[in-house]
């Protein structure tokens, strides 16, 4: 398959690309690396990406940030950053992607644990994930010509436990081959609208 | 109790503000009617409405749309709409209101069955509706003061079934009194970070 990967840099997105290559044509988009740029806040970005790189088979998103702050100094302007970058963003490459994708093509979105499990300061990562979860469900019912869309829901990655562990007390590390497993259940097997929630 | 309603003209709104009657005081405030007037898709009216409304033991919030459209065609712009109402609306109502509020006090918001299950051209609503439940379920943890939240996610509402209903084919209509019952549950009781899906 040709794979449009959209952030390999991080935790997931680096593994994730390392587990695809065995098999697969990657290519790699990044804000500020990989084969070509994309910035996933702006649509003309996205678009111009899509008519870069052509005859898509899957696309995998593993970008996208949620920041941290106090619930009570928290402001609108710090959660609609988040709503740009990691929920619209991701809507914007599937809205956009559906009409370049070929047949029987595929996303897969990620989302997170905090859409199911609070943790302190991170109500913004509850938002964004929560509405991308959903998103998934919804948007499956609506693609057409057999393209599948999923969503993988880390939880705590363990390469990035060192981190930011002490962040989320008692979430248990998620393996890395496991989440590297969503994501190939989600492109290269059949089922779609489904939420892979990769939690410990 | 002293209870602040932001939308009470919808079939849901409506109901509820009924029911609350018998027992509480209740301010509506709505964009065109009400006892004050509100647009929550502006923070700062949101906080002209707090400082206006003082003394305040629970807001309830049954204002907010999402509009439908093809997937096909569906726009950002289309869902930036929906997210600028439904969603930061209802968050912004609650950043806000949590420096307003009465200690013990609590907010019920409205998300809703498209969060959970698909329907025809609503993947608009269920972005917004998924973040809603979720933003409730990490809000819980961080608020303070004894301040409650919860979100009623209504399935398709039997005031608005002669209206709407050929739009959910199959959806079973909920009897009102549930769903007055599920906003009763979350002013009236005790928990918090719940999402109560009131769904047939």
């Amino acid at each position: 398959m040709k794979i449009l990967m959209i952030g390999t840099t991080g935790a997931i997105g680096a593994k994730v690309r390392q587990a695809l290559l065995e098999k697969h044509e990657v290519i790699a988009a990044g804000r500020n690396s990989g084969d070509v740029r994309v910035d996933i806040t702006d649509e003309a970005s996205i678009d111009q990406l899509y008519k870069t790189v052509g005859n898509i088979d899957a696309v995998v998103v593993t970008a996208g940030s949620s920041g941290m702050e106090s619930f009570q100094r928290l402001q609108a302007a710090d959660v609609m950053e988040a709503i740009h970058s990691k929920l619209m963003g991701q809507v914007n490459i599937v809205l956009k992607g559906q009409h370049y994708l070929n047949s029987n093509g595929s996303f897969t979105l990620t989302s997170g644990i905090l859409a199911d499990e609070a943790a302190r300061d991170t109500v913004t990562g509850a938002i964004v994930s929560g509405a991308v979860n959903s998103f998934v469900m919804g948007a499956a019912t609506e693609l057409q010509r057999g393209i599948r869309i999923n969503a993988v829901s880390p939880g705590l990655a363990e390469d990035s436990a060192g981190a930011i562990g002490h962040l989320f007390p008692g979430f248990n590390p998620v393996p890395m081959n496991k989440l590297v497993n969503a994501y190939l259940r989600s492109i290269e097997g059949v089922v779609t609208g489904q939420v892979f929630r990769v939690h410990e």
